[in-house]
């Protein structure tokens, strides 16, 4: 039998192929694998099902997560793929592998995160499994929500003219992970120091306790706007730019300048030596969401809090490109996360 | 702070405890934490929806398990809480964590497994997630399922009087389960030796290869039987009954004669030196149904195909007992999963 290693396709070439071959049967199945969440017909609403799994060593490191902000979080990185389809999640599930490192109390702490993000965003947990696991933890969480049929978001509906947004600010969660990883390799070595955060606190918390938009949803159904595309920048800008200009069939051209930096953020990647811009583009995390509007709702989005108009949808013939501060064109290209290669 | 060992408290007990004082606010959900799966309100149906989390090493040992067996074992579980509701799977995500042990093709070989089960179950896949664990692989699946609002069977609606009745037989896939552990010492100790499973096909497709009770369900709704209560048998017969009895109030009687075991099982349980009826109320993974019926539907179960009836419903002060053949009374005992406590 043939061997590949998984590393050598990375998790969207995983997924890619073990997919491609596979359609849906069911009427009831209006959108399946391939966008932020599922969605199902059913009657005046449509459920929307969305669901990640979390695995300690990969996407957190108990060194430094409390274990209430990581049950915070895992639920609500599941709401912002609810969010970015446009619709509102109302229930979740969790299901839980433990292994006997922890205690009680710790998974108690664990859903005193899960509970308050519940709180939080108005969702019930409805479900879920809990059992053992042979080595650390896994958190899998599934939201389900209710979307109007005429106002879901999918990530195939961008069209040439229509205008790029982004909400919030981008790439400070990854420069809170740099600094969280920076003073664990300093404990490590100089166990008696302790860590150095001044001035960070919004770096740390957008990594450690992040939120989803769903005031730019509740936004978006004041002013009657419904994106023509939309997705959530879990993975970066740049791989989110390529999922719509893939899925739309579309090009994209961004203004470095025009891509919202918070100063913070911008100060701490200069102190790691990095490109503030790199840290949007491809850092992931943040969060928020990525989204195209018909240039008739320009004045719309012109008044609405916290979302920067970043570009604009072209031909795809024209690639997905950054036009920098400088002047110079750019490809945007897709980081993802690597979990598969960065495995030892 | 106090630190309490998981195995202490065991699955039950840590669901118990970290549920207890959690109230669903949403007006959508109709059926929270407590049954085979959640219900939630959406016009003319509801959404049913169910998880599993599948551990490597705890529910599964790929030693013995054939990787296509276990993706559509990995399915069927999941569709069988939903038929427990009386309802029908309709869609279901399938997440997993992967170590590099596995290959492209390996995990391909379980996704065979999952259309299968997809195809012969009528479901869609409408997404998951995919990562990498640092040990071993885990199965998260999510089924979703409609149900008709006044057709939906509970855990809760068991009446004093109503008649116990089971589908299919039970205590194979138990014996499955120490048929391949068996022969799996044996290998370990002489490599050379070919395992032997003469005549025990049936215990080995129950335990790696089980289906769930579609045709029960459809029996149902063409002779328009709704059971007052239903569960499905995955953690063992008796666990079953003291999930039913508790939720209802009542208590059950069950004839040690009646609880349906096939001649292999049998045989197979007195060759490892075990008691039948153990196997059956304590073995678990039949994915079966209990349920209990109203005894003015008992002429429309008498025809159905596979079902036996196996007691009554009493009050709950006379507890939950076995009458044996022997004409003795047992009160019935739940094992359950004891992942927590078998950890090393």
């Amino acid at each position: 039998m043939k061997r590949t290693e998984i590393g050598t396709l990375g998790e969207f070439g995983l997924i890619e192929k073990i997919t491609k071959d596979y359609k849906p049967t069911q009427k009831s199945t209006i959108k399946g694998i391939g966008d932020d969440a599922a969605v199902i017909e059913n009657s005046n609403f449509k459920t929307v099902v969305s669901t990640d799994l979390l695995v300690e060593g990969i996407h957190f490191d108990m060194t430094y997560t409390p274990l209430k902000h990581l049950g915070y979080k895992a639920v609500v990185v599941n709401l912002s793929d609810i969010y970015a389809m446009n619709a509102t999640p109302k229930q979740i599930t969790v299901s839980l592998a433990i292994s006997s490192r922890f205690s009680v109390e710790a998974i108690e702490e664990l859903y005193r995160g899960i509970y308050l993000a519940c709180e939080m965003y108005g969702v019930d947990l409805i479900g879920g499994d809990t059992t053992s696991s042979q080595k650390g933890l896994m958190i899998s969480v599934t939201a389900i929500g209710q979307g109007e049929t005429d106002k879901l978001a999918y990530r195939d509906g961008a069209k040439v003219g229509d205008l790029l947004c982004v909400s919030g600010d981008l790439g400070a969660s990854f420069l809170g992970l740099q600094l969280l990883e920076r003073e664990k390799h300093i404990y490590k070595d100089h166990p008696e120091m302790q860590p150095v955060f001044d001035g960070n606190d919004y770096l740390l918390k957008r990594q450690l306790k992040p939120e989803a938009r769903k005031d730019i949803i509740e936004q978006f159904a004041k002013a009657k706007l419904v994106p023509t595309s939309m997705i959530d920048i879990s993975d970066g800008l740049g791989s989110e730019i390529l999922h719509i200009c893939k899925s739309s069939g579309v090009g994209a051209f961004v203004e470095e300048g025009q891509v919202p930096i918070q100063e913070e953020t911008y100060q701490a990647a200069i102190k790691f030596k990095m490109d503030p811009i790199t840290c949007a583009l491809s850092g992931g995390e943040d969060y928020e969401l990525l989204f195209s509007i018909d240039p008739k709702d320009l004045e719309k989005v012109r008044f609405m809090n916290d979302i920067y108009i970043i570009g604009e949808v072209v031909e795809a013939k024209d690639g997905a490109i950054l036009h920098t501060k400088g002047g110079n064109r750019h490809p945007i290209s897709a980081q993802g996360w690597k979990h598969f290669s960065q495995e030892k």
